[in-house]
């Protein structure tokens, strides 16, 4: 039985003085065949819970045997986790150019040398394997074809992360929301894959490429089972890719870090990649899954300048007219009359699920205070 | 029976679009004589509980006659309450000079226009009134002094909430720590007085200035006591001004507001403002005051960079040898054997109350994690 | 002859102190009919320069009869204006949601109430007075539909622009660069009139939206264009919009403004709007005015960290070969042999003019350091 | 002849992900022996001329044989280099606490286990030998006694540098200016041999702590020198420590570098430390010394909201009454009569040499502008 764990450190990039940022990878084997996995957590900065996670899940896989591989990038933007302003970390955009560093991957079928009619032309078996090193090949070219002036700062973290990535047959994206519960995001490809990985509530995204390390993911299979569809032959999509989202932002929580770690481990073994023997110490919490569409998850922004009171917590269950949250401002108080006017209550829109919400009770006219899942139907 | 609100709108500045930032200062007099009380609420722009007590506050005289009068200014410091970097506030210090908003007050008495001596000289009776208004009046100086070459934005403000709070004999600067328990800054000059104020803990600090504004509101009234002594007379400081720190910033809560509010309404009860019957109502939560000396508060700082999950809670009371808090770091895993390095606890160093903690799980070698109170007393 | 300014104050949003933001808008009438010209400056808040234009062209206006009438919209971004980090200005994208704030405007031909064919069948004649009413209107809509639950502020402003800007003939967005030379963004569309206001360089974008003032104002007029055609109908766009980078960030200098605003007098001298004869005093640098595709604007990335010195300067012509920067950079120093490995040159990878540079010594690995043009011809 | 430059590497500190930020220090060893000289440039993460000088002197000294030794740490700071907002650097205090990086040295002398009477009393010979590693000790000892709970970060990388300087005869602290001449502090205890280092402005600094390196490597000095007068005995302070600044932040310049390298070398050459013939092919600019003191160094603060134009110039005589800059403001403009009101000039109060200025056009009211220099002489 193999458990080692192996460790292969990447260097990003160098800074101003000449230091090197470093990505610390670790890869676990099983003693078996079976499905490669892949988890990231920290790509934006101070969302850090995914870490406990990983750290929690390494040690459950070096205690017992497994199928496949593991691949573990904890603390994978180094850059977006030591950049402060006060006491918080602002680690969500690169503060230079203010780019998301979960909007910079690269849709690989968009560049010209990536071509999915010529690779099914020339790949008439083992298609999971020679495509995983087609996206690979693909990656390592637009690489340098990117590199010819330097490479960006907002590209060149994300396609070595992509890089990795490539031999996935699950990869796992681990973020959290500002003040959130759990939950993540799939797209239509996988719609009826995602009840393995319970959760309380999944946000279901089109099959499309907006930025994201899930979508860079599974944008070139997408567009392999759209091409074998005009051929008219079936093609299953054989990979997943999923953002998870592991509660709130600046936190870690290594009690709650067992209970994420035993939904991803229901998971594995649903995909055999673990026993489910394996399992009877390990405690899933009960889960009822909520999901409802993108179109259906709304934001409620500020409807002016004020401090805010968060009255419904993530999680809850709010029904049209219920309390979200009130404002306290003072700018209307001329007289002893006025007073009640400095505390506003806002309801809900409509019946609905609260996801998260801004973790600062100052807001400016228009900050995004809530969000919330509408319309949503058990998976 | 009097309960008007006035308001007051104080211009502060203006921004580089012609914009004006303004204070708005209500002032609620009683129908009769008595004690002059100043309250201020977010000079440090994520620290707003107090604006929420200052409601509560507001309420409670809108329904209740009192003696003297109260000054209000809450969300004091519009610059600081502006100024996000992502989701949070920084608005601890002048985003452009790094100095602390609350480190900027004028110590008066090192004016060369300020002379406590000749004031005695001067002065024979009516000694507090006239104080205040020597006071005031050396501040206004003061601003024209500086005011030569324009005045510093880091002077600005602080200087009109001193004139603001110039005539009073209470003074209560309302901030609140980082993540943190409710405590007070007090003075030697006002140890037997603090008791008053029924806050869990409280921090005993010398009769020196250091920049803040509790400090700039005694610094006088101590070196006019002091010059009588000199004298050989005898002379009561007539005034109090503490700092009171009202749980974690970036949060209000309406119903922790009303706790606050009942501490801060027992204590003008026993200044003669309000009358004890008017408190039948007011729920005062039931509270040990724990008090330690500013040389037995103390700052543990992060032994290398890591994640760090806090497990001391605000207010709790920990052993020595008690865990405070572990760290979470990948940097030493280079085998399975390893695992349990990458978890280390880090306990206390002596029997002390937690009173803040840092509200991030992201720190550098040397970031401030907890600070706690040790050699503590019971007031 | 009518020549008087009228000032329209709009507040833009609220600050959680209560106080709001203002647009200040000025509107100028000429004492005939004529087009209608919009500008406005420092949507990007470090971006100053066309402020002090707008001064001149104001000066100018008030001592000269014209034809239409103008607006102009100074510091048209408050929020970013004041979003300081130590002594420079980061006014580039919103500090909260690191969104660039000239890419948040609306593709209003993207929403559902918005249809060109519509409204070709319902109008057939006065289409360039009606389209624009038609533009208003679907943004006040869209306005509407975006505010259900709260307007975000990344589109608050924004929309607020745009629909200042629906009644123009004529848009002038004034940025400028990091470091740079003066130069414009023309769309494809414009590529024949582009030649009458004459800047040094001019760089042809597509006839896309990508989130931009001057892309929003002409993307309704490219569809409404194309729907002509496919109807096999000519349709000429009657209106013009640009963005103008007018030199470097951070600064105002009132002697080059002059020769800023001489260049945009002789291009409204070429619409009609004012008299070659009142051109006479006015001084117009004499100018090349060289242009280059998107595709050929390239930008140079740090290949490592360290410090650099800009040597190639906004507007040098650079051969391939040439010095562009070089490095300081003291990490491969181990041995007296290494000194000349400290600093090093790095060259142009093709022949081309400097549009601008970063304004930083101080640089990470794949930091943008240089723009350049390739493959340049006459306009 | 010895010319062998020998790095040693330093941890500073482990960051969130487990990297280590590092120290590069470089000391030269001459062929004889002669004063021990310490430069570090960087400490404010955009000042960064320094470095380029250092470079130059290395590469000098890599040619010609000295006497003595020289320790050079260039970018001595590298968590204030790292730290962006937008494209500039702010590098000035750290970005968690607001501490300005160069106020955060130890006066060892405030530390109880320093003690000069006591150093007296055990030393009779070799003071300047053994002060030094009394001094040093005393760091040592320091930097255990704060390390009881974690060393602040505030603290770390100030006391590695004081260390590391505490051997100095000579040491230079190499910072810019916002945008500036090339001056440099020095205090009371060295004002008649100031004169050797010849740059155009020299500061007069009381021999007083303010947290400053400079001020912290003189200190103990002065009070050694201090106990020496109180016991009737004659000491003369045999080291020499210099705050330099070289020009502005934000700017490398090779070429200004060598001039900036000819006056440290001249300043080395009186010193003994190099022959005058090896300064035959360095160019000193010929230089008129002008000083003042810190009580005549002035600052101008913007007295409202505004676009400011810098007039007058780094090094600029100024004449009480001539423009120092002008403000572009438009909230005043309601008539085109107002149009003058926009642009408004401002005059120096004194006859004054220009120091600095603020280097972005945008500014809130009590934004400091410029710094002067009246009342100055001639060294």
């Amino acid at each position: 039985m193999t458990k080692k764990i192996e460790r292969l450190d990447y260097p990003i990039k160098t800074l101003p003085n000449g230091d090197t940022q470093n990505l610390r990878v670790f890869r676990m084997r099983g003693s078996a065949e079976g499905p490669k996995v892949y988890l990231q957590a920290s790509v934006h900065g101070a969302e850090v819970q995914g870490n406990a996670v990983i750290f929690e899940l390494m040690s459950f896989f070096s205690k017992h045997d497994f199928k496949g591989s593991i691949t573990f990038v904890p603390l994978a933007n180094p850059q977006a986790l030591h950049h402060k302003s006060g006491t918080f970390t602002q680690g969500r955009f690169n503060p230079q150019t203010g780019n998301n560093w979960n909007r910079n991957y690269t849709d690989i079928t968009e560049c010209s040398h990536f071509n999915v009619e010529e690779f099914i032309e020339n790949h008439k078996e083992n298609i999971t394997t020679f495509f995983k090193e087609y996206i690979y090949r693909s990656l390592e070219q637009e690489k340098v074809n990117l590199s010819k002036r330097g490479l960006s700062e907002d590209k060149g973290l994300n396609i070595i992360l992509q890089e990795l990535a490539a031999p996935a047959d699950i990869m796992l994206d681990l973020h959290t929301g500002p003040v959130a519960t759990r939950y993540l995001y799939a797209a239509e490809y996988a719609k009826d894959k995602v009840k393995d990985l319970p959760f309380p509530f999944t946000l279901f995204i089109p099959n499309e490429f907006a930025g994201a390390m899930d979508e860079a993911c599974f944008i070139p299979w997408v567009k392999l089972q759209e091409e074998y569809q005009r051929r008219g032959e079936d093609f299953q999509i054989p990979i997943e890719s999923y953002t998870v989202e592991l509660g709130s932002e600046e936190v870690i929580s290594m009690s709650e870090a067992k209970k994420d770690a035993a939904r991803i481990l229901h998971f594995f073994s649903q995909r055999g990649i673990i026993a489910d023997t394996d399992l009877e110490d390990v405690f899933l919490p009960k889960t009822e899954q909520i999901a409802a569409k993108l179109i259906d998850y709304k934001t409620y922004y500020a409807p002016k300048g004020a401090l805010v009171e968060y009255l419904a917590k993530p999680g809850d269950f709010i029904q049209e007219g219920q309390p979200l949250y009130q404002l306290l401002n003072f700018s209307e108080l001329n007289h002893q009359d006025d007073l009640e006017k400095c505390l506003k209550e806002v309801v809900a829109e409509e019946d609905c699920y609260i996801i998260n919400h801004n973790p600062s009770a100052v807001i400016m006219e228009g900050t995004g205070l809530y969000q919330v899942m509408r319309n949503t139907f058990e998976l």
